[in-house]
């Protein structure tokens, strides 16, 4: 399964055949790999054979090759190219990805790229850019396939058979009225199984599901998955079709946004390169504020605990389990925060549905609660009592008290932590803040600082006089 | 965004015109949404209404919505439905769905499936049943378009046309030789844009990319993401082809596992239900034992902090620095837990990476380690000892060592934090257990202790004698 080690190989021998001027060998081993591939390769190639070898790959796998490799490889190769060799890859290039590539680029490059692009390529790069980023339009593709309803299937196939090599999927065509609006859409699959003299507007689907240019674009890419869609078409405010984000766009959506999420919930800033390509420094510079963040806010905790000290400290008992609140309170707040963000997430739970949540937290946690304390307080009573307490030489009625105070804040503390955790979330939802960074650290620490004092009060309550 | 209101009134609306008999407009008000939302609309109708609505769709969308609807609801019409009805609906599901339903049903219901299934489609149903658990065979349909690599291009969409209503994708069309080996691929837009007589072995792309029978269902789908596949080929060990996983499917295995990963790092028991259609007794066991068993590890930690309680209460602000220090050594564990999780997840990272990954993880420890500790020490001399110490009448010459300690054992314990949590998820991998236990809630827990072992034995260290 570990593919890594297979691609130094290949890119080793790679650049030993290219010294040797041996290039119809690297051709023919390189040929063998697709473009995904490809680029895994090329990443294992120095600087300085890297456009060498590159230049080797027919032109329109190198096109393919060059869409699929990392921004700072193909800010390399740009550096390298002749004008006449940007202008070759433009025009392979799909424009979406065309984009892509245009974002992560310097100044200068863009300039150079534009520069090569045609008059109406550039218009439609630009409409693209102007997009607000993480939308819909931001990350659609203008080549689709549109059809005229009023025409037969067989002059839809000479349309497809036409345009279809610069389109980006051929298989959903989108049907449009003559003001460009979106009326239907009909699938290559039904085109095949029609008869030639079908009219379009007879076999199109006319329940057409579409976005809008400023939708999300994880929303967008959820609702492709949902409804098992190749692709979802984007229309503009006047309805009018203006692109498609297709199911390939769709699922790095989703694998960027479900890495964001879990980077947010640990604390970590994310990065869109994989750990083992990141620098040190980079990796450095992700974790340090959250830590930092956290550390400070822990400060909180300190003051509380300082501020308790002689009430946890009134029995043993008391203070070895501060850990186990504390642990507990951050345990159950996050499940409570994670399963929510995800749900969130996932276009499930939204913050309309604040009460039910709460309502369904409330006796989950009480449920957990009383579990948690008969457990905790039997544990302490059968085990550490004898084992322990019993040592110390505290009786029984001594003990027994320090043992309930434990238990009744460990149910009082899963039942706020579920509150806590539940509704951060969806505040954070509804203020439009990501719900991912309420998941986690930041609930352990807010957590933290209030298991301490409903422990420590609860202590003074009972034990203290 | 919120469409589960909007379903819950079609739903209310629905019923209503049931009862009043208006079946017509029943029909026609549920025959304007796709199979997908429909499930939905269902699921908001109460068990009495549900076979009848259910019964008023046009019968090729109502196998589409069977497929969509929940397992609870799928078996609460399979109870009501008629022999004839079960044939019928079998007639209209793809394998792969029927399959997934089957897995699902009590024995009693599939039972009755099996009978109503003629011999062939029994025998592929108990194929795929027999793949294990989570394997690219259980997940795969046998129903894919197989085309000779002798026959025309012409031949070629003659076969799609008579066999391709009941394959589930027609976009991709995989070539066998004699022998029923896989030899090529051709997608249907290649088919299009070629000539009527061009033979098919000419046509054919031969570098394939295929996955066996026993591969992981995980692996699959991230690999028809990787190369942005519509279908993926699922051969047996002789390389005979036998089935296909296609996009859709892999979507729903990532959404799974993605959802799987995010419960069991919050230390939740993963659950296939939405949140909101779980019970709240469902909700209450999937987290009940992680929490119990986190809560019981803890007291290793109160062992720990009993054991040490002299130590750690010579001077107040060591015993207030407890929280931090913890909560800290928890944090950058689950920074390096998480992100090396996800990175295994992707297949970025294997357990073959494991020297770059510790050499890269103690370079950011030491780092982080080093500038936590200097703020921690700045912050304690200039924050605390002028705000707190100072009232408490410590000298600068009695609060500094002190400090010294809180920071070098937040310097130890982060590098120690980080070289643990990016081990343990990858040693898990290597026992083929599940990495994302190990982050989260297990690296805390384990962290704590080790925190406060180290704090302590610093602390006696240097200021105990």
């Amino acid at each position: 399964m570990n593919e890594v080690t297979e691609f130094a190989q290949i890119a080793a021998e790679a650049i030993e055949n290219a010294d040797k001027k041996n290039y119809a060998l690297v051709k023919q081993t390189l040929s063998e790999f697709n473009a995904v591939d490809l680029a895994e390769i090329l990443y294992e190639i120095d600087d300085n054979h890297l456009p060498l070898v590159y230049r080797l790959l027919p032109k329109e796998l190198a096109a393919e090759v060059f869409v699929e490799m990392d921004s700072t490889q193909q800010e390399k190769l740009l550096a390298k190219f002749s004008d006449k060799e940007i202008k070759d890859i433009l025009n392979e290039l799909f424009l979406d990805d065309t984009v892509d590539i245009i974002e992560e680029m310097p100044a200068a490059i863009v300039k150079r790229i534009l520069k090569q692009a045609d008059k109406e390529t550039r218009e439609s790069i630009n409409a693209i850019l102007s997009y607000p980023q993480d939308s819909a339009g931001s990350i659609m593709t203008t080549e689709f396939v549109r059809l005229d309803e009023r025409i037969e299937v067989k002059d839809a196939f000479e349309k497809i058979r036409r345009s279809g090599p610069d389109k980006e999927t051929i298989y959903t065509c989108y049907v449009t009225d003559g003001g460009r609006k979106l009326v239907g859409i009909v699938s290559a699959r039904t085109l095949l199984l029609s008869s030639p003299e079908d009219k379009i507007a007879d076999i199109m689907e006319t329940n057409v599901i579409s976005v809008d240019t400023h939708t999300d674009k994880e929303y967008v890419a959820r609702e492709i998955q949902r409804y098992g869609f190749l692709s979802m078409p984007v229309v503009d405010k006047e309805n009018r079709l203006v692109g498609i984000v297709t199911v390939d766009d769709a699922m790095d959506v989703l694998r960027e946004e479900n890495t964001e999420d879990i980077s947010k919930m640990s604390a970590v800033t994310p990065s869109d390169k994989p750990y083992l390509k990141t620098s040190v420094f980079k990796i450095f510079l992700n974790r340090l504020p959250w830590l930092l963040i956290l550390m400070i806010s822990a400060t909180f905790t300190s003051l509380v605990i300082s501020g308790y000290e002689e009430a946890l400290t009134i029995f043993p008992v008391l203070f070895a389990c501060i850990p186990m609140l504390m642990d507990t309170g951050g345990n159950a707040g996050s499940q409570s925060s994670a399963t929510i963000t995800r749900s969130i997430a996932l276009g499930e739970t939204t913050p309309r549905d604040a009460l039910k949540v709460i309502w369904k937290e409330l006796r989950v946690s009480l449920l957990l609660g009383a579990v948690m304390s008969i457990v905790c307080f039997a544990k302490l009573m059968l085990i550490d009592y004898w084992y322990n307490g019993n040592t110390q030489g505290l009786t029984m009625a001594q003990y027994a008290p320090s043992a309930f105070v434990v238990s009744l804040a460990l149910l009082i503390t899963v039942v706020i932590a579920k509150l806590i955790g539940c509704t951060l979330p969806l505040l954070a939802k509804k203020l439009r803040l990501d719900p991912a960074v309420m998941a986690g650290p930041v609930i352990t620490t807010i957590l933290d600082t209030l298991s301490l004092i409903i422990y420590a009060n609860i202590a003074l309550a009972i034990l203290g006089n």
